[in-house]
This record gives structure tokens, C-alpha cells and sequence, in this order.
């Protein structure tokens, strides 16, 4: 077999991992990034893509998301938590099935890749489907199943038994894209023997955990009600926490907390605009950054952000800090695209894949274009030109795994008039069927 | 002379006065919006556009920017607000020119109008080129001379000088598209004697007043060791204050500050990006609206924002009050695109022409294209789906005074690539000159 190669040539490659700009090109060999050099000769090459006026990054990295729930994208808004969830989202989860929920994983997916992410990291059900979303849109994804118990003995067992067979099944699949984790879905749905069950189950497969941790007040008071302990006390008493879980949110967190997390290397995952948006409040993200713990950035899903654009959310990510602790200097443009990339990758440990632009690693990037009217002048930081002036509309090619996913604007593997199509009816009949 | 008239046809209308929504068609003749009906005949139209699957909007309504800046986008940024313009913004400010300005209003008329901008409010320098800019690019706009006298009799009868000079010369210049204000910078740079002027100037003119209030909790520490007084205090206190008014950010305002702004009918115009990125605070907007004062939203300049995106302002304003006051239903998706448009409009005086969609009204008007990755489906209410999903690249016609600025994304009135071109070498001989 031989091999195929890519070149993107003329173009400003930005490393996130030490922000050193490459004015040159960039060899693509099969899967890998083959070749990093000012110059690079492009006889016997398969295909050349012109990067000039354009920003080459590593593909973005969503560390938290429910993407068939882009289906519900805008269905309730500007309600309570309690009411979006109960009267809203589900009553409409109750009808959702296997097919629904690969239509909209597709659906998100041609968002994802228009907006630059590369990688995603799922909790939902009907995960398969999802897998087979992700195997057909030629995206990376790390899998989990939200485990819910609630107490209950035969729910626990059903719900292991889903995600074990969601490892066996897909862990590995799509050329590797594809990794599974395990997702209790957060420390009040799922029971202590869960979380307990969960432990020992990621330690066994050698995988990850990927669980919502303190998103609202509210979970606060109810853990040290149940528990005399906070969330993040209480999953340390219990040995849950370390290295290899990715906690969402992690909204209100103590000092102690913090150090809990900082001692057992717990990765966050923050999520600004939802928790925004339904009024959670506002993680201590700089102070996390402070204690050198690996933060991501997640989108959450789109009912409750209500879209999928990870620029947008790096720049709420930044401008949020900034505001909330009045200090200009708070989450810098590196910082933010740094975790938008490296750190995510980081956070679902994926760092000696993914995340930066290293010969050796796999080609998951990116091209901005800058010759748009809210990227002229240039004459920024590139990182500040991305961060602060760009939205996810100012890519224009996406490359995982060595594959072209989008150029100029035109996705190869979807088809994105047929998506939106059966998304369309697809929430039609799921509000029709809650009548 | 006969008449020139555009259908826009199968359209969903939203007016954001009522929030009713209608599938129909809209009838432009010449510069004013003629029919709206679920079916109007297009025999004997000069031009169809066909709305299907879009929604027409009025055009939004940038009540504070600084066009010319747009030239300085990223030209520092994480830095304190002292060093952002001692070091950098002053410097750069010093060596501007007529061309620069009429550049630098060129290029952010092109971000303004490919956003679904059709107004925007403008205090800045060399205002005529502003409005230059303004008369080729179609757009409309309030224009105001950015006046500081720091207590100098002779610098301040030279600034009162250059906005009557720009008042006389351009008011109703363009078709009627440009309206001329006073503009005072700000309580602290303008002294009070120039601030007692420009009241009576305003009067004599029978024109608006746009200053900037309360940006920073340390102009608040300075008025109140200045004056004893609070800024709207101190404002009110020697009469300035009229519904004629409009005060940029009023970030930090006192109960009592509330309550003057209320009973003198001041406009209110709300810079969340900028407020967020500059560290100044989070202006109390939900509190604002809630005692019926007249709120608009705008950009700033482009240097500290760093886009002109008016929708990206717009869900940041919401999901702002949002987080801020722990409540999901603070600033609705209907109370933010109103301030976007129709509450705009109010806080510039210009509610009769513009603003809502009426019969007899201006034609200002926009198309934005639902059928885009991050608005599927559009399930959801259609405020929602523009605010909470949208950005300003899903705008993709732009109609202002009845001629159509932008149709499928291609500007009609400017070249776009020209005006990059130049943005960029005045940007290098602006920092070249600065060495
Ligand atoms: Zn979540
Ligand atoms: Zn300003």
C-alpha cells in the first residue's frame, strides 16, 4: 500500500503547546503529521492545499457534550434548571430512540466540523448510535454511557452492563477514533456502589471517567445534606477520584475542593455558556489554571448552550473570567486557545495524540481563514485574532486522522442537506409524540 | 420618476416590537417598507428575493462604536485598562489621519453590514471621513465628534467648534442616513463647562448627546473625590441630563443613580463585550429594563471587543444577566433581540423611522438564513434560535433606506478585498510611524 500524503503549504502554523508561529508547511503522511518545515516539496505530494492567509491549528477538542441533543438545539429557553429538565428535556428523552439519536448525532457532527472540533467527549445513550455517527463523519470521539441508578440494584447492573458493552463494542473502532470511557452521569444520579462499581471498572479496562461534578448550588447543598461532605469531598472519601476523570462543570468548588482536585489530578471540563445560560454560575477557572490543574473547554450540549461553536466558547470562557474577578489579564488568548486545544486533549488523555502540531502525531488540524471583515487587520496576536475576533464560521478546512473532513467550506463526508432534512422531522415527530 | 421596488417573498417576519411572527412577503418602494402580507403580487416588481427558510428582521442597531478603531482590532489585548490606552490605544491615536479614519470606517462598515448591521452610533475623530465612509457603504449611522477638553478654554471652544463644523456639514447628509449628536467623551474628560455647553448646544440644535458614564468602578472613585457626587449625580446635578441622552456602559450605578437616569428618561447604551474584555463590570441591565429604561446594545470599538458582531453581543448580554443574577430567565431571548433593534432604535430618537417592521417605515432590513449547521432545526421560538444559536455570519442579506447592501453574502456597495488591503498597510504604517 502506499501512503497518502496531504500538504498544506504557505501557511501561519500556530503551535498551541508553545505558541512558537511557523511561517511554512506542513506534510500530512496517511493518519500522522509527517513533516514541519518552511519549505516543503510538493512534487509526489497527492494533494495541496493552499494555507496562504490562513491560521493552521491543531482541530479543536470538546471535552463535554450530549450530541444528539443537538436535536433539542432551542426547544426551552429562559426557564429554571428544574423546569428545562422536568417539563422539557425529559419528556422528550422519553421518546427518543436509536435512530433519533444517531440523526442527531450526525446533525451535531456537521457542526462540530464546520466550527473546527475535531474531537468530542459524549456522555448520552444510545451510544452506538453515536459511534456510528462518528465512524461515518470521519470525527474523533471519546464515548461514554450516562450511567444513572439512582439506588436502585437492577438499574445499576443494566446500566454497567450498557457501557461495558459500549467498550466492548467500540472501543478502538473507526481507525481508533473512536475511545470509550465510563460516564456515571454525576455523584446524585448515580448511587455510591455505582461510583464504587465504576472505579474499579475504569482501573480494569484502562480507560477513563466521565461524570458532571458541582454545577449548581443546588448539588451542593444536596451532597452536604446526604453526605455532610461536597461533591468533590465526597467522591474523594470514596477513592472515586484521579487522574483519569473528567469532571464537568465543577461550577462551586471550595478551597479544599480545589485541592482535592489538584491532588488527584482530576481534569475539568468547563462549560461557560451553558452554565451560563441556565444560570449555574461561574466556575473559578483561573484559579484552577493557577493550581496548574488541566482545564478543557466543553460546549455541553446544544439544548443548553444552544450551539456547538468552540471559539464562541473560548471567548465566553475568557471574557468571563476577565469580568468576574475584574482583572483584563484573567485567561489570556493563549491560555484560552490552549485549552480549547492541548489542554483538552490533555484533560481526555489524549496528549500523545492529539492536541498540538508534532511531527508524529495524528493530522487532526485546522485552517482559519483571516481574509474575513472580523479578522482584518491581523496585525494581533494570532491567538487574540482567533480567540477574540473569530467565531467557529471562520474555518474553512477540517482534517482528522489524516482526512479531509471539510474544505472551503464544503464537508466531504456528510451531506448536510439530508441531515438537516431528517433532523427537521425527526423533532417534529418527537413533539408530536409528547402530545 | 417612477418607483423601485424589491418583494422579499415566503419570508418568516418577526417585528420585534410584538414578537408576532408572520409567513409572508414584505413590499420595499424606494427607501420605505410599502406592503406586509401572507401574499403579495411580484408582477411589475423591480427585483424578487426569495426568503424561504429564512427570517426577516429589522436591521440591528449599534448604539456605541467606534468605527474607525476597527483599524486597532487586537492591537493589545489582556492588559489593564491604563496600559490598553496609555501604552497602546493613545500612541497609535496620535498619528491617525483623515485616510486612516475613513479606512478604518470602511472596513468595520463591511463587518457592520455582512453582520446585519443597518445603524450604528459613532463618536470618534475625523468624523467627516466617518461619514464619507457612510454615504459610499449605504449604511446609516449617528454621528458624533469625540469631544475632550480637560478644563482648556481654548481646547474647548476648538472641539465645540469641530461638532457644530460636523453637525452643519453633514446632518441629513446621504439621503437623510446621517443624523449628527453632540458628543461629549466622557464626565471626567470633558469639563463641566463643556458639558453645560453641549446641553445648550443640544437644545439649540434640537439633536441628541452621546458620552460615555460609569465605565470603570474607578471613575466612580474619582467623581466622588472630584464632586462628592456620583457621575449621573453629578450629571444631573448641573442639568445635563435629558431624554436626549444617551450614556455609553453605565456599569456601576447606585440605586439612586437608577433612579435619576429614570426620571430624566436617559438612554442607556449596554457594551457587555467590552465591558467583559476591559475587566470594567457588568452593568445592572436587568434592573434597568425592569424600572423601563430605555437599554440598546453596542459593540464599543472594535479594539476592545474585538468584533462588531451584533448577535454575539446580544447572547452575551443575555447569558451575562443570566449567570450574574443566578436567574434563567433574566434578559429573555425577546427582551435581547428587541434591544438589538426597536429598544436601539428608541435610544437614538429614530423609533418612527426605524427599528420594527411597519408599514411606512424605513426599509432597514435583514435576511438570516436558518439553514445552517448552528440553526437546525428551528424548532425552537425563532428569537431563540437568532440569539441563543446564531452569529452574525448567518445574516446573508442586508437591506438599509431600501437598497440592498448585501444579497447571498456579497456586499453590493464596497469592495471588499480593496479595503482589507488597505486596513493592512495603514495598520503597518500606523505601527511603523509609532517606532
Ligand atoms: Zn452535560
Ligand atoms: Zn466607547
Amino acid at each position: 500500500m502506499t501512503d497518502n500524503t496531504i500538504l498544506i503549504k504557505d501557511t501561519l502554523i500556530l503551535n498551541p503547546s508553545d505558541f512558537k508561529e511557523i511561517k511554512g508547511s506542513l506534510l500530512i503522511k496517511n493518519d500522522k503529521i509527517a513533516e514541519i518545515d518552511t519549505d516543503i516539496d510538493e512534487s509526489n505530494v497527492d494533494k495541496v492545499i493552499d494555507g496562504k492567509g490562513k491560521i493552521l491549528l491543531p482541530g479543536f477538542v470538546n471535552t463535554h457534550t450530549h450530541l444528539s441533543m443537538t436535536l433539542f438545539r432551542g426547544l426551552a429557553d429562559d426557564l429554571s434548571l428544574d423546569s428545562w429538565l422536568n417539563d422539557n428535556i425529559w419528556p422528550m428523552e422519553a421518546n427518543l430512540t436509536s435512530e433519533y439519536c444517531y440523526i442527531g448525532a450526525l446533525l451535531g457532527a456537521i457542526e462540530l466540523i464546520k466550527s473546527g472540533t475535531t474531537t468530542f467527549s459524549d456522555m448520552y445513550f444510545y451510544m452506538e448510535d453515536v459511534a456510528k455517527a462518528v465512524e461515518e463523519s470521519g470525527i474523533r470521539a471519546v464515548l461514554s454511557y450516562g450511567m444513572i441508578d439512582f439506588g436502585d440494584d437492577e438499574k445499576r447492573e443494566h446500566e454497567i452492563k450498557e457501557n461495558i458493552a459500549l467498550f466492548e463494542k467500540c472501543n478502538g473502532m473507526a481507525d481508533g477514533r473512536i475511545k470509550v470511557f465510563f460516564g456515571p452521569h454525576s455523584p446524585y444520579t448515580a448511587s455510591k456502589d455505582l461510583l464504587e462499581d465504576v472505579r474499579w471498572l475504569a482501573n480494569e479496562y484502562n480507560t477513563g471517567i466521565h461524570i458532571h461534578v458541582s454545577e449548581t448550588q443546588k448539588e451542593i447543598n444536596d451532597s452536604l445534606e446526604a453526605h455532610d461532605l461536597r461533591p468533590f469531598e465526597y467522591l474523594d472519601s470514596i477513592g472515586f477520584l484521579g487522574p483519569d476523570v473528567v469532571a464537568a462543570h465543577s461550577v462551586w468548588l471550595s478551597h479544599n475542593e480545589i485541592e482535592i482536585i489538584k491532588r488527584n489530578n482530576v481534569k475539568i471540563s468547563h462549560n461557560p455558556c451553558s452554565n451560563m445560560k441556565l444560570a449555574s454560575g461561574i466556575a473559578p477557572i483561573q484559579d484552577l489554571i493557577t493550581n496548574d490543574i488541566c482545564v478543557g473547554i466543553g460546549t455541553d450540549g446544544a439544548s443548553s448552550n444552544n450551539n456547538l461553536d468552540l471559539i464562541e466558547e473560548l471567548r465566553t470562557a475568557s471574557l468571563l473570567q476577565k469580568v468576574n474577578l475584574l482583572n483584563p489579564k484573567a485567561l489570556t488568548s493563549n491560555e484560552a486557545l490552549a485549552m480549547g486545544t492541548i489542554r483538552g486533549a490533555e484533560v481526555l488523555g489524549l496528549e500523545q495524540e492529539i492536541g498540538s502540531i508534532e511531527v508524529g502525531k495524528k493530522a487532526d488540524l485546522i485552517l482559519i481563514d483571516t481574509n474575513n471583515a472580523n479578522m482584518v487587520p491581523d496585525s494581533s496576536a494570532t491567538s487574540s485574532n482567533i480567540i477574540y475576533s473569530a467565531n467557529g464560521y471562520n474555518v474553512d478546512t477540517t482534517i482528522c486522522n489524516g482526512k479531509i473532513l471539510m474544505e472551503n467550506k464544503k464537508l466531504t463526508t456528510l451531506d448536510e442537506e439530508e441531515i438537516y432534512k431528517k433532523a427537521r422531522k425527526a423533532i417534529e415527530e418527537l413533539k408530536e409524540a409528547r402530545k
